[in-house]
């Protein structure tokens, strides 16, 4: 089985100007191709330093990725520590700096001088094709080992793994061939996902699942191995369908979806309108929704009414009803909604009121109470939500992740 | 001059699901005190490799700062494997597991059994307290070297830093009292700024600058170095003068202070009131606002008028004029925020219209082209902005921070 080693070069990594997030990026993308990632080592732009961990990596690794250091400025030596390694020297590809030369004609720019060395390869390695930016990439495979040199900056990289850098190691893997895909959940954590899962959760299944957690978003990868890509696409299907009847409405998307891609999607086919009305969210709920292009199609307009005064005014709440039962309450929600529904006017409408802290805080009405109030065609659901308090930016978005995700659940109900 | 080494320990940095951020902050910590980091590496929660990186680290370093494993988990070896580095055995602590006992008692819950593991330390290592959680740290320290072991969980690992670690390196230090400050900057590039500075950058200083740019702001970081601690703080406070003649409004603050911050801070000083209109950044400059606790205290309302209907129906921007020189041009800021300012109402107002992308560019009017409008009693400025199109995400960030950058130039005007 292969074995990974993930090199980092760039002195801002070591001095607290930028966190990796190469490294993880690329063990994540090995694991669901198979392959598990033994070491990083993050180093600074000196070719002693490269040299070292490339030395240190090929004595346990067959797989060996680094990224940093292509650019054109006298500190990137990337490619002058490969060549010292393999103990060859530097090659200039004509065709290559001719690329490189196009890349900036096509932005009616001339190549500055200092790009010529990016054309530079070691003798005996082959450059990588780079879509997105002028550094070339370079790749060195022997029967025992594939280096693959990418740039630092993570679109680039991403573009150069996935194009030609992952298919290359997947031609060494012997064969079998591994297919992956992510379910997306919203709504329960990932203890009760996993209990729900059981022992399709444990090692040697296939496909493996694995299942990560960011911002409270839960995704369920699927990998999937076969030997041909159409068997291996076959028995993703056939499990991500079990899948999805086993967790339900849990499910709200694949890939990379996100909440507001999934309602987006939703409004579009059913062809309705939306407008929201946020007082503790404080226009979160409508920078995520319009966070997704094309979203003029559905989403009409927003209402940030931080004031009581503002939701008297711009939304018609009653203000004896803030005055009765307080701004953060079912009732004041409801109102909300109802008032952004009409004004807006739209079909739906999302309206959330609550206190996000640190301040504000009450024994009867603590810091983490929120009221969601999703209103579709004129019928209007309140939830009550006690998040746990652990600062205003995890209750803000708590609160506009389970918004969405209501609005998600009315819109398939 | 002290070298340091860095060890993440944990398998889910090695497989995507979690983005080592420790490393980063620690070299960034040490660097503002003097101290280079020589390499960073991320191993798997495996004795072997744990013991390897520590004999690597300790061959060229002499701090070398270990986070994570430190749980009461069987994967969590990080004890075991320094035990074995040194080769002594691990004591138990009775008084170590009185206080993590008693660190549940306090939240009213009985200790787990295997926390009591927690309580072992390697044999010539101390404990380090921790006071956001259960996890004893470990210090040891030879007249050549100091090995440090933390939680990974950031904010216990920060704790204990600054409170235990970061106190004992300095003490090795002989003598010098290191100090740093923050000068945030917005509204030119990182070179425009170096040019600026001009031999203030080079090494050597004292106090050191240090310039960094994170999502459009940049932090300029001044490391004082004296014989005591008055002495550098008064050294940090003529530079950071001088400092901001030079600079003049490109300061907006210090610390970790955001454009919002300051935004706020002067709206309270002045005790103005605030309403934003928002279209392309869809809600994100009253996110972001509202970010800042307390700013309930100015922030009125905002509206995010998506569509074209909204901008007339919700803030009077006439009809006529979006016909006749489109949503995305300067009168219709320039109404737009009249109409915030009014609807509010409120003294000062925002609003943004322009092209996000990645669809809706024309040769005239491309994706980046955003129309600013900021009016404070009664006066409104418009600026016409072109930025770069690298993404909707980056477009719509770009306008909300130099929305809230021209509101806080006027203030100050």
């Amino acid at each position: 089985m292969s074995r990974a080693c993930l090199i980092s070069v760039g002195n801002e990594l070591l001095c607290g100007r930028t966190v990796d997030t190469n490294a993880a990026w690329l063990s994540g993308k090995l694991f669901a191709a198979g392959i598990q990632t033994d070491s990083v080592r993050l180093v600074a732009d000196e070719i002693a330093d490269i040299v070292a961990a490339l030395r240190d990596a090929t004595a346990s690794a067959d797989i060996v990725l680094v990224t940093g250091g292509l650019g054109p400025t006298d500190d990137d030596l990337t490619r002058q520590a490969l060549a010292e390694y393999l103990g060859v020297e530097l090659i200039f590809y004509p065709d290559l700096a001719a690329r490189i030369e196009a890349y900036f004609a096509g932005r009616g720019l001339t190549m500055p001088a200092r790009n010529r060395v990016q054309a530079y390869i070691p003798r005996g390695a082959s450059p990588i094709d780079n879509a997105r930016g002028t550094a070339p990439g370079v790749l060195y495979e022997t029967a025992d080992t594939l280096i693959a040199l990418m740039p630092g900056v993570p679109n680039e990289m991403k573009g150069m793994f996935e194009a030609t850098v992952l298919p290359a190691i997947l031609k060494r893997q012997g064969g079998d061939v591994i297919r992956s895909a992510n379910l997306r959940l919203f709504g329960a954590g990932e203890s009760a996902i996993a209990e729900m899962l059981g022992d399709r959760m444990c090692r040697g299944k296939n496909p493996q699942l694995n299942c990560t957690v960011s911002e409270g978003i839960i995704t369920l990868q699927l990998v999937a191995t076969a030997p041909t890509a159409s068997q291996a696409d076959a028995l993703l299907t056939q499990h991500q369908t079990e899948l999805k009847t086993l967790l339900g409405s849990l499910v709200f998307g694949q890939g990379e979806e996100t909440l507001q891609d999934a309602v987006g999607q939703l409004l579009k086919t059913k062809q309705k309108t939306l407008a929201v009305a946020e007082s503790c969210t404080g226009g979160l709920i409508a920078k995520m929704l319009t966070d997704v292009a094309g979203a003029s199609g559905y989403f009409q307009c927003g209402w940030v009414t931080y004031s009581n005064a503002a939701k008297t005014h711009l939304l018609g709440v009653p203000s004896e009803l803030i005055a009765r039962h307080g701004a953060v309450s079912e009732p004041v929600a409801a109102a909300m909604a109802q008032g952004a529904a009409q004004n807006a006017p739209a079909d739906c409408a999302i309206a959330v009121t609550g206190i996000a802290g640190p301040d504000g805080g009450t024994p009867e009405k603590p810091v983490g109470l929120v009221y969601i109030a999703v209103q579709v065609d004129g019928v209007c659901r309140v939830q009550e939500c006690r998040f746990p308090n652990v600062g205003r930016t995890s209750v803000r978005l708590r609160a506009a992740q389970t918004a969405l995700n209501l609005l998600r659940l009315e819109l398939t109900a």
